[in-house]
């Protein structure tokens, strides 16, 4: 509890500025819903004009309040901020509230008004949170400061861009009853605490058990990772981000003013740091419910238990569908199962213990066992009439399917495996579903949600146990061999900002990189040294020169050129051509390099994204990177770990597996080249930007076919 | 009413086979239910041990029956299906409902027994239902024959594999109350009636105003569609179908012995149809309610209406993601949303209509009224706490509430645009909801699944328009021209089955298809004609012979040839490298044509769907074939509209729109070679397979550069 914004979130004195007796006013319900929610610390109002409100002392400034003052809730408009903050910070309150809106997000004259209340808040060491906020709830001391009634109490915690948003969740939670709230933080502007900063202290506290949050676009998206993956071994973070399409991006900016930035980019890093993104927001609820509940999967193979056929299909479709493996059960468990109903429709997996006879719950208390010894699966879902069949077939059978709830929850504790139950009666919120709830064993009304819900565990389950595994990343990362700092000191002290290819290829190569030959020609004469070195086969060769952007329009490019005097007449086109296209570039030579075989064009990249830093980039190059579109993403520096999931998230898996003759890509040397990459990335400040496209795959390994790289 | 099922699905005269005093038998239940439910007709228990069943007058066997009798519901076990069924036939019963398992579905024996039985009720013109079915319910006669009880009423109905997916969505009308069931159908194994003739019987009900299934596979795929091409006209038909992954193909052979077949044929024929067909059975009731009680959009341009942002990003972002248009609001209605809220954080599209004061439900009946009038958008999505203002805000704001409620109905009704509305009460069920939906206004608790309906309530109207529009295909198509037939004339007197491809070019080109030029060489001395014809450019040369079905592996290819001594080298090599790889290969000569330009790889092919019959594909070619399966599919004959689809739902549409310097691909070139593929695939019974791989979009149009055809 060591968090320094820990005192600020679970404030045990909180002075509310603005206090008001007119019950329209926010300075009114503020106080109302403090004490009618049970706050346990003290409230105390402050307004010059007043001596009691709600029954409380009033006082007339922050400065006659005795004592320490933890919170303050700032009720007045937005130009007294920076009075009132200054007044704060001189009786050394240790945080502030800030509720109006009509700063950053409302105009420049607001932007400017938040800058200068941020300077003040700063030099007394205050913390703002918000402005343009809803408020926070936190159930410690009960403080009710966001002025919502009905919250639930339990586990959760939300941090939102967006109270209504917000308010969508906390309406599920009351519907659903089980999965309560700890935290409900709006954030407002983020003027000064962010994200990254509630997020730890959200780790911190160990009453919290999940995350959900609600995230439109971040200040210091690095920040934010860097927090993130402190807190996701601890607990689960659950996050909706906006900006999938255009349109996201721009309701974003006009809502919050945030910059959504590059969906592609969060969705691997948020990945990389544990984090479970979502693409419905229906779905967030839910899945941070079991990502608490759940002991972790071991593997992605599960079993499907039902009484019944078609909803055994849909369940397999939809759980395979989100990466889980629908695995055979053993003869041993298929026998078991056989034995408990003689009559079941399916045994192997997907289970339909449904058959000639009716139903009966106890089928799937002892066919859920038996699955769940069964060491080739991980998990289980259950999917059908449970709940649902005391309600179905009379209370006669009440007993056993309570027995039978309580034994889904003991199974799923005592082999380590989840459990999740799709229920036809679930909105019914039958007794049964109860017992199975308060035993542990969350229920869903829909099959995709109880699927999603435990791909997401197994999902997440990876995601830690990678974590765990990863060596603590050198983040002072090696320095640049000598070899690549001087290649870089000279390319700066010529001016340039790029290296050239050669250079590039060079630095590669003093890296430690697989770089395939290649020789500079100074002039054609050089041909017969570039054959020698080479071999006599068919060469590609490119102009080099800072001055042209675009080697092949400017007719700097030749391919498959053969012989000497093939290279001979080759160079002299080349330097002509340039010498057309671009009068007076400078001119380094024509690179020579062998012929790519045929092989599979990929990508690797380094750019420095705007919220996230530098990230690496990997997928199908060439004319696949516009027209499919197919790359991920994580930030830098990456693990091996991080380099077999970049691999193996691109969606055109076939063209890495060797498809129409094409090689089978080589995901071991695919690993060590981005493991390079990311090196050379984080090895001091140089280098900005990376671009190697193609990097073509051929069955004799990787070869770099073209390299660019920018300085910082 | 004329449809001659409707009096087996909706029996005046019902009798009951097995008819039982036994609290426990389903001889006893199915009265029971029946009599509960309110059957309007006559049952008539039959059963020669009892003369009086549930107070009803007994019958010693059908044929004591005096009158006629509508549907018998056969509640005795397989073994006694084709006695009864043989006295009912001679009793002139219309039709029978075989509840019982144990037949095609488990055993050979039982598929035995099935054929027989259906034998039988052939020869008297007697309908089965079933076998292996939970029954029917419809609520005409109320008819209650599938033994479930409270089935709330409406103008739903269900035809499925699977009676527990039918028993889900059952739950789902249960709790929704507003969207009831005149029809439950559990198909069972078809023996005899099958899907599409429910389906037709379904659409001429003018009671049911929608048709929700479940399908694992289709026996008759091809008249399935033919019967919902008549239907989806008159209402919509929404689908879940199994058979995406092969885990679900898996799954459906095992529950109903359903082969799923092809997912994404089923996905383009079925569209084709204008049926509705969903991937998440979630969406199954939401979506037909929303379809029956939306007026057609006539766009797919939308608006969005909220009081708070977030839920306008996610929303904005859910709606674009399925295919909806943001538009934005013309000036004069941005200009009516702030003089309504001068507050309003956002007026343009998405529009937030919140401020700084409290949202008031006023505001989104103003507001709604003036997007609803603005002509640049034809729906509206609202989204946030309409339905919950009463609750929040406290009673007084109720008769408002209410009064938005109604003129939000009469505002889409007058308008003739559709209106959802997204309420993070939804669950509550709170009156001002109840008036709304009344009103005939759908609600969603959750954006994501109002999204959905607003997309499919679009794709539906464009699908009634495409439907509409397309001229009637003749579906007995014009012959082939003689020059094509002759071609085809000799290859089968020469017992080939495949033609050659000079044959299949002459085909295309018969049929008025633009075939670029090609010369066939029958030895090397015609080099000179061939460049005569083709012009001295760079040719592409490939054997042409009916024994060589590998092509380039049997060096029969050879590419970029220029010139005559070339050509004649070229001709000289294949021959000898044909016969080489296969000795004694009868070689109809060296097809040449001019090298494509650098362009689009395309694929076209005509194949036969074991379930929809021929079928037509297009998509990605070459390399994009295997590793990005970019394809759609279309059941011939297909019209302009079919084939404009077609192009538009290729994923990788930036491959045709010019990407990285390739040439922009023409959709309308395009269109006309799939039609002329079409006409040439209906002509006459002769052609199987058809496989152009692949066709270049060249800058200058079209090439065909490789072409095969199957014959029947």
């Amino acid at each position: 509890m060591s968090n320094p914004l820990d005192r600020i979130l679970n404030p045990r004195r909180l002075a509310v500025i603005g206090a008001s007796n007119d019950p329209e006013k926010r300075g009114y319900r503020a106080i109302r819903t403090l004490l009618a929610d049970g706050y346990r610390g003290e409230v105390l109002p402050i307004n010059p004009k007043a001596t009691e409100i709600l029954g409380l002392p009033c006082f007339a400034s922050i400065d006659a309040v005795p004592g320490e003052v933890d919170l303050v809730l700032v009720c007045t408009p937005a130009r007294t901020a920076p009075e009132v903050i200054e007044a704060c910070g001189r009786k050394g309150v240790k945080g502030a509230l800030l509720l109006a809106g009509g700063f950053s997000e409302a105009s420049e004259a607001g932007r400017v008004l938040e800058e200068q209340t941020v300077a003040i808040a700063r030099r007394y060491g205050l913390r703002l949170i918000g402005p343009n906020t809803n408020g926070i709830f936190t159930a410690r001391e009960a403080c009710n400061a966001i002025a919502w009634f009905d919250i639930p109490r339990g586990p959760a915690a939300m941090l939102a861009n967006s109270a209504n948003v917000m308010l969508s969740v906390l309406a599920e939670a009351q519907q659903h009853q089980y999965f309560g709230f700890n935290t409900l933080l709006s954030v407002g502007n983020q003027s000064d605490i962010q994200f990254h900063e509630y997020l730890t202290a959200m780790g911190d506290d160990s009453d919290i058990g999940a995350v959900i949050s609600y995230i439109e676009g971040f200040k210091d998206g690095r920040a934010f990772i860097d927090a993130a993956r402190a807190v996701t071994p601890k607990k689960p973070i659950v996050m909706f981000k906006a900006g999938r399409t255009a349109e996201g991006v721009r309701a974003a900016r006009s809502h919050s003013g945030s910059l959504a930035g590059d969906y592609a980019v969060a969705t691997g890093v948020l990945k990389q740091a544990g984090i479970t993104l979502l693409e419905r927001s229906d779905c967030l609820y839910p899945v941070a419910e079991a990502l608490h509940l759940l002991p972790p999967l071991r593997s992605r193979r599960v079993a499907v238990l039902s009484e019944g056929g078609g909803v055994i299909t849909v369940a397999a479709e939809a759980l395979s569908e989100r990466g889980l493996i629908i695995a055979p059960l053993s003869e041993a468990t298929q026998q078991r199962i056989h034995e408990i109903v003689p009559n079941a429709s399916a045994i192997s997996n997907p289970v339909d213990a449904g058959g000639g006879t009716d139903p009966r719950a106890e089928y799937y208390g002892l066919c859920g066992a038996a699955i769940l010894e069964d060491p080739n699966v991980d998990a289980l879902m259950l999917t059908g009439f449970f709940g649902g069949y005391a309600r179905r077939y009379g209370e006669g059978v009440a007993e056993m399917e309570f027995k039978v709830a309580r034994d889904l929850a003991e199974l799923m504790r005592k082999h380590g495996k989840p459990v999740v139950v799709q229920s036809h009666y679930a909105q019914f919120r039958t007794p049964a579903l109860d017992v199975l709830r308060k035993a542990g064993v969350p229920f869903y009304r829909h099959i995709e949600i109880a699927a999603q819900c435990l791909a997401s565990a197994a999902d997440y389950s990876e995601a830690k146990r990678r974590i765990a595994a990863s060596h603590p990343v050198a983040e002072a990362a090696a320095a640049l061999p000598p070899a690549a700092v001087s290649l870089i000191t000279a390319a700066r002290s010529a001016g340039r900002n790029a290296l050239l290819e050669t250079e590039a290829r060079a630095v590669l190569a003093a890296c430690g990189a697989n770089v395939a030959p290649i020789h500079l020609l100074r002039s054609s004469d050089d041909a017969v040294a570039a054959i020698a070195t080479l071999g006599d086969q068919p060469l590609a060769l490119k102009v080099v020169s800072q001055d042209v952007l675009h080697k092949s329009d400017s007719g700097g490019v030749r391919l498959a050129v053969r012989g000497e005097a093939g290279v001979r007449a080759a160079v002299v086109d080349i330097l002509a051509s340039v010498e057309q296209h671009v009068p007076g570039a400078r001119i380094d030579g024509v690179l020579a390099a062998p012929m790519a075989a045929r092989g599979v064009e990929l990508i690797i990249g380094v750019s420095r994204d705007p919220q996230f830093g530098p990230v690496l980039m990997f997928g199908l190059g060439g004319i696949f990177v516009e027209a499919i579109e197919d790359v991920v993403f994580r930030a830098l520096p990456i693990t091996r770990a991080d380099a077999l999931e970049m691999i193996g998230e691109i969606r055109a898996q076939k063209m890495l597996d060797g498809v129409r003759g094409l090689p089978r890509v080589d995901r071991e040397a695919l690993v060590e080249l981005l493991m390079h990459v990311s090196t050379i990335a984080c090895a001091g400040d140089d280098i900005a930007e990376i671009d190697l496209n193609p990097v073509i795959a051929t069955a004799d390994g990787l070869v770099i076919a073209d390299a660019r790289m920018i300085l910082t």
